[in-house]
């Protein structure tokens, strides 16, 4: 049995999704859908491929990933497929894969044969009902990647913010503000081992001093920076909103120095 | 293995949707439940009724729709059965398969019988679990629809808005604005036919002048007009909230005219 | 084919309930993921064990629940796996189970042992991931229990408000708010008995008479109070707020005399 996991920033009350599922469904009846979001910001193609950070990796072999967060459906912006460490990738190349290229070994991307839509497709404006449901279904019921893309592309990738070293210490920034309003770095463990076993870290008004090893180590209430479950610098407030609390948003600079 | 799709209005942080899920599950172990919402407005039959014509028929065949948005749980309202173009229904009558009935070539609906709920039933406040999810688990392991209904029914339906001719235009309405704040009209591509290839719509305070095919082709910010995914007229901007930002509701009037 | 299914205070926009599905579909790819809720209250461990109470049973015996709210994670909170009425029970021992325990007619549970974590586990902050989804998928195919758990444990339990006997009548307390604003109290039919059949509920500001037995039964607007779906006393208005309106929440005092 096949597994396509879904991503998408369509909410759920508009049945959107349930059209996705069911043109999958359609196309190969025992596919395993899984529902990864639909809850992603509308439009936030960063969001979405932070999601997808998350989880990509960890399905079996031979997964398909589709993700649609798609705001130029319907304009040039190519149909996608592609292979990433074994599993698979479909949706727009807008970036939405960034992370998953990034992250992976090895990848192949391609660009969807423009024959490849339901036959009933009347739109221009829903590809991921109308092509990347559909392309998932058939890639699920054995359809050759082959059969269904036309030729080799070099898939868009995002930049995302480089570590820097500056006189005020190692500087990186937040990326993603989690629903616990975990304010989440781009620095990981590396980054701060020039840096010794004692650090200090500056974000917005708040100076940090030393690092936590879990949110239950700390008292409520106390801002605390620790090595989130990707490997991340993150600063958190136990059972509550660091990024409120502290004002902290995506783009926000991190300072880490040796503690004195 | 058949496929179970459910859409209520519960939201899910309270375990009903989960309490339904079990008892569909009890009864038929290896059908595959798939959410199509749980986000539906709270006792919005309409919105649900929306919804599931997005999707309802492009699920395979023998796929079977639950659908609970069911304000009038326990008073006289029937729960209803029915089978429209080869899918299953499965929910209260109430209008809510408003536009499945409308849009299918062909249906059958029966009252379900009242001695088809779980034996621990003990409330009169959720059929969703007692008679729905039960009924559709049954269904999904092979009990004849037979055993299930008593008699034949005509279903609720809503009538929704028709299109108009008036001296200022064709005159349709808005029945539903989405997630991303499209509003979407009652009006299609057949209604608008004898305008031709150009046309004005006003909506509102805006007047909008031609037809975009997707969002992607127009400037962010701009007000455009386009046939959705369904095939309706639809009053957007791309990557704003329509809705919103130009003071559009669902009964918002749309005037369609040749454009000058 | 055995089913998880998942309950989280996680939401899904950060990617962290598909993170867990990956994981125990990597274990048991023929494992059914079921979708309980992943929208409790973050942190809220008594909205978890609420909404656990609403759905355990219900579902096939060898289904395996697991729940994760979870501010103690990395803490020297237990992980804990636990089997109840012939269901299994994945998450941490912290009360998160309290409602299970309490209407099972039979537990046991153990801690899971250290060793049972995915390889590549690297933090301390997503016990989900690495040790629950892990465990279930596990468990799912068919691994014994006595491979994952290291020791009988007394699981955490909750106290739940005890109806009491007082003057102003039997006093009871509002114990949840669900989505729709019904404010679901600790009362039962049993603790109502000695009232007689004509009952007097006050609750905040409103005194209502009588039991009605279902919304429908209400004209909108009224207050009501009625037994709900697993056999509470309810306050609810129909199709509107009670909560909101009535200014009731969680602790709320309910009293019940004999009617005048």
């Amino acid at each position: 049995m096949k597994i396509i996991t879904l991503l998408t920033d369509f909410g759920t009350s508009d049945g959107y999704v349930s059209a996705m599922k069911g043109v999958a469904l359609s196309a190969c009846p025992d596919a395993c859908i899984v529902d990864a979001s639909h809850d992603i910001p509308p439009h936030d193609i960063r969001a979405g491929a932070w999601a997808l950070r998350h989880y990509w990796k960890l399905y079996p072999p031979e997964t398909i990933h589709v993700a649609v967060v798609d705001p130029g459906v319907g304009s040039a912006r190519r149909p996608l497929l592609a292979r990433a460490d074994g599993r698979w990738l479909v949706g727009p190349d807008n970036g939405v894969f960034s992370w998953v290229f990034r992250e992976a070994q090895a990848f192949q991307a391609w660009s969807i044969r423009p024959a490849v839509k339901r036959t009933e497709a009347i739109s221009a404006t829903f590809h991921g009902r109308d092509i990347f449901a559909f392309a998932a279904g058939l890639l699920a019921c054995g359809r050759a990647a082959d059969a269904l893309t036309a030729r080799n592309i070099t898939p868009i990738q995002f930049d995302w913010p480089t570590p820097l070293n500056t006189r005020a210490g190692i500087r990186g920034e937040i990326v993603h503000i989690d629903r616990f309003g975990n304010a989440i770095s781009n620095l990981n463990a590396d980054d701060l081992k020039p840096l010794g076993d004692r650090v200090s870290i500056s974000c917005g008004q708040v100076i940090i001093d030393g690092l936590h090893r879990c949110y239950a180590d700390a008292p409520p209430g106390q801002p605390i920076a620790l090595f989130e479950s990707t490997g991340l610098l993150e600063i958190a407030i136990r059972e509550g909103n660091a990024a409120q609390k502290l004002k902290i948003g995506i783009g926000s600079a991190v300072f880490c120095q040796k503690s004195k």
